[in-house]
């Protein structure tokens, strides 16, 4: 809904976040009612980028945190909103807040993209908050913990990026298609499996070029001479 | 407006609050646009009350912390949320949370009704948060911090409340204007500095019933002998 966009791009706004992706919008791009809803904070709507999925919006980003409304069946750790917003700014790189659809929230599928998920407590007659008010929350915990938040070092490591840790999960997506790993009914588990090993461990772009490395050779036919 | 008033009614609901107060609601109650931003939160809106003037609102309340966007200019402590939540929890009997009007927040002859003002760190570029973010920030910092706060113990000074003290300085404010004690360029500043004195005390129901015999006393004609 463009009303929800604009809500959450004023609450970015008000708490010092300003770049907004947006992953398939419901009603089209440009939104009037976005536009209309932010108010003050227009420029963000304007500067927005698009994506298709959720992979492509984060491909740029070293960690993801991601509300989420559904019960607790992912094997994942779940934050408070405080939480979220300290382990955002102990990890080196940029993090990204994804949040979900009003209803549904993400899908398994997309919350394999994401190393942790954010719940905010609330009373148990109705624990459902609207996007708007869930990114002004955590929007507000991020810009009050990061006033007070040490310096980082600087990340010796180069954490890799979504982006690269997801080329190396279709890579071996594609080596092991063709080699039988999947079982027809277990194939979007085995996927979801796959992307956590890859994208919720933190390697740097180093070692996910090694892991390319092996993976290669391990496709590769073998030597004649064994 | 409407829609705010559902927002915050909605915000209310997440966070465990159900005792809304409406004062002077611009656009009439009740309010289809309230009901339809409320979704589930509709029971609050349905049985919210409506008083014309904020200290009617306060009668029974004890304890009035407010949001203001406005500067710095009130002799009043001034709290973020997180302490806010944890002033309210600290102080014995029921605690109103205030907001004002979007733009021109409360009128400082309200602020006298309050013991101290809440403001929310924002960012500098943009420090206006609109009546709904302030009431989910509000209550987000309410409910999380009393899930984690110590039962009080129970309250031996029966502490009075805002419409106790009022009814004083109503009383105060009557006897000093036939006293000829307002100047006319002042008596606003001095209305407002003899409701803090009252009201922003933390007097108990008993001082207040003293307060009002040595008023009565120090009214009354002197004796003849002396």
């Amino acid at each position: 809904m463009g009303e929800n966009i604009g809500a959450a791009a004023r609450a970015m706004m008000n708490f010092g976040l300003s770049d907004l992706r947006i992953v398939a919008p419901r009603d089209g791009w440009p939104n009037a009612k976005a536009h209309e809803m932010a108010a003050r904070a227009d420029t963000i709507i304007e500067n927005a980028t698009i994506f298709s999925t959720l992979p492509e919006a984060l491909y740029d980003c070293h960690y993801a945190l991601s509300t989420s409304a559904r019960t607790r069946t992912q094997p994942l750790s779940y934050l408070t909103p405080r939480q979220a917003a300290m382990e955002a700014l102990a990890h080196p790189g940029r993090t990204a807040f994804v949040f979900g659809q009003e209803n549904n929230g993400l899908s398994n599928e997309d919350l394999a993209y994401c190393h942790a998920i954010i719940t905010i407590p609330a009373a148990p007659i109705n624990t459902s908050l609207n996007l708007a008010q869930c990114v002004n929350i955590v929007a507000y915990e991020w810009y009050n913990t990061q006033l007070t938040a040490p310096t980082l070092p600087p990340d010796v490591h180069e954490h890799a990026t979504i982006g690269e840790a997801e080329a190396l999960v279709s890579r071996l997506e594609t080596l092991l298609a063709t080699r039988d790993y999947f079982t027809q009914s277990h194939k979007p588990v085995q996927q979801q499996m796959l992307r956590r090993l890859i994208v919720e461990n933190a390697f740097s772009s180093k070692d996910i070029k090694a892991l390319h490395g092996i993976v290669k050779a391990l496709a590769s036919a073998e030597r004649k001479s064994s």
